[in-house]
């Protein structure tokens, strides 16, 4: 939680992401009696290049850059799934709160890198229910205020990508590759970052559910 | 996610729970081979009075009084986490955005019941990591904006019912009876969203994991 005794603003003209509280947490639950050797095969499995990583016993926090998030993110639910196994994914990704306790942030949101999150397909298909929140929606110098702009934009870049699948009661869904998937979380999470000093964004992705016709019950 | 082409305020006097929006998600993962049969009792088990339920292929959606959701997901926790299994139940709450597309809202956050949510202990117990995210604080008529004050006053209620553990990253860690971190959860998004229009929270709950020593590692 981003309890914050002290919510400070610097002007810092460099930072890097980790400073700047950019990164992440998820949980991989493995419906099967060999979860434990599923979940810790996984996380060896997959990548963790520039990226900090510490695992406690309810998730993965991660922090780094964007793209290497997603991509990381990408890769555990994948390795994950790959034998057959009902996956449920829990991922929250959060900017602009770095410390455990303090929030101090710059005056106007860092941009990290222009090039926009590309993650390559995994060949495992998902399902998700999103929610994103613009928590810190003060405005910049240049922008004022305006959260419900950056849903609409983020709505739209989801349904750019072909995952958006529909709204429900408090989360958007989403179906498709699971790196389809997390590059429409991640890079809707980093583009509201451009104006939005504080956001996190939550999504429960599900693989290999026995629910059967996914698609035909989502009208794809 | 609370995707909005339309926000508007309205000045109704009264309102149901249900007409603002109040309600939740679970989506509860069972690490075993008989996951199917473990939710399905769980969800079969557990008393849903006062609730609109419907389960999809991701989560159990729920809308009531704040008090009949905290029960219903202690209940399906504890239920599912009876047989030994380890469990993680994915949940959110939300409030201030009743519909999947609009977003109307009173103008001031209605009060549904002056009774604090109040749960029996289950006997099971549990460890999770908690956020939570007051989102409307544009004030009231009778108090001005101030999101940081609503989460300061969350965590001492937390520390107050003693399930408060720590801090972490995006997040705070509890511990204790499973009701009585619904309840920590449930009361806190119930008391902010007493000045606060539009709050929601997210919980990962984990119950019997292998990870030893728990309460050593959190000093309890």
């Amino acid at each position: 939680m981003h309890d914050t005794p002290t919510t400070t603003r610097t002007t810092t003209a460099s930072i890097e992401p980790r400073e700047f509280g950019v990164g992440g947490r998820i949980t991989l639950s493995v419906m099967s009696d060999d979860y434990v050797d599923v979940i810790l095969g996984a996380l060896a499995a997959t990548q963790s290049d520039g990226l900090t990583v510490e695992t406690d016993r309810i998730s993965t926090w991660v922090t780094g850059a964007e793209q290497d998030i997603a991509r990381y993110f990408s890769g555990l639910v994948a390795a994950a799934a790959r034998g057959g196994h009902h996956v449920v994914a829990t991922v929250m990704l959060s900017r602009g709160c770095p410390g455990e306790v303090t929030c101090e942030r710059p005056e106007r949101p860092p941009v990290f890198a222009d090039a926009a999150v590309q993650l390559a397909p995994t060949g495992v298909e998902a399902v998700a229910q999103w929610a994103l929140y613009p928590l810190d929606d003060q405005g910049t110098p240049e922008r004022t205020a305006d959260h419900m702009r950056d849903i609409y934009a983020a709505i739209e870049d989801a349904k750019a990508s072909g995952t958006y699948v529909g709204s429900d009661h408090y989360v958007t869904r989403l179906a498709g590759d699971v790196a389809a998937i997390l590059q429409t979380i991640t890079a809707t999470w980093a583009a509201v970052g451009r104006t939005v000093a504080h956001v996190t964004t939550h999504a429960t992705i599900s693989v290999n559910s026995p629910s059967v016709a996914l698609r035909a019950e989502d009208g794809r």
